[in-house]
C-alpha cells in the first residue's frame, strides 16, 4: 500500500519525471526515495508539495477503489510486462475489467476518427480475425476506427483492451460508454491518469505510446497526414515494435499518412494473416466454445535459446541482466520473452523481472 | 529496303529467334546472313522457306503502305533506342501516327482490364498529370486501366502510345477504334506483328515487354494476382525498368497483384509526383498552347559526366562500346543517355548507336 502510494503520487508529476523515475527505479531505488527527490526537484520552494502529493495520491487510490478500479504500480507483478520496456513507463496502471487481459500477446489497431466505411470494415475484419487467433486487441476508444476495432475483437469473442486519455471512470467520447463496459468483460480498459481526470489535448499523445508499448506490433488504418495514429507509429518504432499498414484509395487524401508509412518501410497488410505472418505467430482459430490460443509458426527450441538459457531457474532477472547475460538489445529481448511465457517456460514477477520455470516433468 | 525486308522476315521467326537475331546483329552480322542462318536452323528440311518468308514479309511491307502503316526495322535511326536494350527486341516495329512519339521520354500505365471506376479515375488522372509533364503515357489499348490512361494522356493535350497484340490495322477490342485514332493524331500506335495479323491469347504477354521496354517506369493499377500487368512488371524488372504501384482497397481482391508488387519492394504511388520523382525529372506544366517538356531536377554537368565524357563527337558508339568505355552497366546507361538525348547534346543514329552531337556555340 505505501509503494502503491508512492507509484501514484510520482504519476501525479510531470511526465519528464517518469523517465528519471524509471531509471532511479530500474538501479533499484526504493520509490519513496525516487518520489523524495524528485519532488525536492521538482518543488524546490514547496516544501510542502510531498504531503500534498502523498494526499492526492491516497485521493486518487480511495476513488479507485469506490468505483472497482485496479491500480497497479509499476512493481507489481500484474504489471504488464510490456510497459516495463518502456523508457517512460507509466508509474501506475488504473485499470478496469481484466487485469489478466494486459498480459496477452497483443497487437494495435489505430486509425482515423473519421473514417470512412471502407477503414471501419477492414478495422473491424482484421480484429476479428486478430482477434479470433488469440491475440488481445489494442487500441484507444476512440471514434472511428478505434471503436470498430474493439468491436471487431468483441464480435470474435476476443480479448481488447482499450488505452484512454482520460481517467478510466471518465470515458471519452461519452457515447462509447456502453462500449467501454463490453471492453470490461473479458478485456480491460486503462489509463494512466487517476480516476476523475478528464480528457485533455495533450494526453492523447501521452497515452499513446501505452497502445504501442502494450503490443507487439501497431496496424494503422486511414491515418490521414498529422494522424494521431502517426504518433503511436513513431512510439512503436522508438519502441521496438513492429509497425504495419493498412493501403486504401489514393484518391481521398484519407491514406497520405498510412501511405506514408508504406514508403518508409511498414509492412503492407491486406489481412490478418500479413500481421500474424509478421509477429511470427500462427493463429488457429479456435472450435465455438474453445479459447483462442497462439502458437508459434517456428517451433521454438529453449535449449538452444540464447534468452532461455541465460535464465537461471528461481532467479529473477530484469531485462537490463538478461540484456547483458544474452547479448541481445531489450528491444529484441522483449517478443522472445513474451514467446516463452507463452510457452510457460518463462514467468514474469514483480519490477519487470523474469524467472525461468522450473519443471519438474 | 532490303534490309526492311529482312527485318520483316525476321520477325515472321517464331519469338525465341529474335534474341538470338538480336544477338547477331548486335555483333556486326548483316541482316540478310543473319536471316539464312536462323532460316537453317527453324526449318532444316524446307529448303523453299526462305523466299517464302521474303515473299510473305513483302506482301506485309505492300500491306502497311496501303495503309499508310511505317515499318520501322531495328536498323532505322527512327527505331526506338529504349527498345534497342532488350535482349529480344522486335526486328520490326508497325507504326500508326507520328513515329517521333517512340522517342518520347515514356512511362507505361497498365493495369486491369475490368477496373473499378476507382481504377479508371486513377489511370486517367496519372496519365494526364504526367503527360501535361512531357511524359509520354505507354500503354495497351485494352479496356479498363489501359484506355484511362490513354484518354487521360490526350485530354492533357499530351503523347501516348498504344502497342498492340495484333496488327496495328487491327484494333482489339474493336469498340477502341476511334480512341485509336485520337492516339495516331499526336502519339502512336504500333505493334510488332505485320499488319493484318489478328489478336491471339499468347500475343498479349509479349507485346508487354514492348510497353516496359519503350518506358523508363511501368506503374501498375488495381492488378489482380493473375493479372497480365504483373508480366509487364516482371519485363520491366527484368529490364531494369522502375516498376511502381498504385496502392487500394484491400477487401475487393482487386489490388492484390499491385499490393504484391509493393510487398516486393515496388515504390508507392499517390500521384504523379511520386512517379516524376522516381525517375529524377521535374515535370514543367505548359502555358496554354505551350508544348510540355521535361527538366531534370539535378542539373547535369556534361563535362563530368561518364557516360557523355566516354562519346567522341561524330563517332557512333553501341551500347556495348558505352558500357565498356563508361564502366556502367546497360539498364543504368539508358535513362542517362535519354537524358543527354532530351538535352540535346546527344543523338540516336541507326542500328541503336549514340553519337555525341558536335556544338558549335
Amino acid at each position: 500500500m505505501a509503494d502503491l502510494l508512492n507509484f501514484v503520487a510520482l504519476s501525479l508529476l510531470p511526465p519528464w519525471c517518469w523517465r528519471v523515475a524509471a531509471d532511479w527505479l530500474r538501479r533499484g531505488d526504493p520509490p519513496d526515495s525516487v518520489l523524495r527527490r524528485l519532488l525536492a526537484a521538482c518543488a524546490r520552494n514547496e516544501p510542502d508539495r510531498s504531503s500534498a502529493a502523498r494526499s492526492l495520491a491516497a485521493d486518487a487510490i480511495r476513488r479507485a477503489e469506490s468505483a472497482s478500479v485496479t491500480a497497479i504500480p509499476w512493481s507489481d507483478a500484474a504489471y504488464p510486462v510490456a510497459l516495463t520496456t518502456l523508457a517512460d513507463p507509466p508509474p501506475v496502471l488504473w485499470t478496469r475489467g481484466r487485469v489478466a487481459a494486459l498480459s496477452a500477446p497483443a497487437v494495435a489497431i489505430v486509425g482515423s476518427r473519421a473514417a470512412s466505411p471502407y477503414g471501419l470494415a477492414v478495422a473491424e475484419q482484421l480484429a476479428g480475425d486478430l482477434a479470433a487467433c488469440g491475440l488481445a486487441i489494442v487500441s484507444g476508444l476512440a471514434r472511428g476506427v478505434d471503436s470498430a476495432a474493439h468491436r471487431g475483437a468483441l464480435a470474435a469473442g476476443g480479448v481488447t483492451v482499450a488505452v484512454l486519455g482520460s481517467g478510466v471512470d471518465v470515458i471519452y467520447p461519452p457515447e462509447h460508454a456502453s462500449l467501454a463496459k463490453a471492453i470490461d468483460e473479458d478485456g480491460a480498459v486503462i489509463s494512466e491518469f487517476v480516476p476523475g481526470t478528464g480528457p485533455q489535448p495533450w494526453f492523447f499523445p501521452l497515452r499513446n505510446r501505452i497502445i504501442s508499448g502494450l503490443s507487439r506490433a501497431v496496424v494503422v488504418i486511414e491515418a490521414g497526414e498529422k494522424s494521431g495514429s502517426l504518433i503511436t507509429a513513431r512510439c512503436a518504432l522508438d519502441q521496438g515494435r513492429d509497425v504495419l499498414a493498412v493501403p486504401g484509395n489514393v484518391l481521398s487524401g484519407r491514406n497520405r499518412g498510412a501511405h506514408g508509412l508504406l514508403r518508409d518501410g511498414a509492412k503492407i497488410v491486406e489481412s490478418a494473416d500479413d500481421i500474424l505472418e509478421e509477429l511470427g505467430v500462427r493463429g488457429v482459430r479456435p472450435e465455438v466454445g474453445v479459447r483462442p490460443r497462439l502458437t508459434l509458426t517456428s517451433d521454438p527450441t529453449p535449449s538452444t535459446d540464447p534468452v532461455f538459457d541465460c535464465l537461471v531457474p528461481g532467479e529473477a532477472c530484469d531485462l537490463d541482466a538478461i540484456s547483458e547475460r544474452s547479448g541481445l538489445p531489450s528491444p529484441r529481448l522483449l517478443p522472445r520473452l513474451f514467446e516463452l511465457e507463452l510457452q510457460g517456460l518463462v514467468r514474469r514477477v514483480g519490477g519487470g523481472r523474469f524467472v525461468r520455470v522450473h519443471r519438474t516433468c
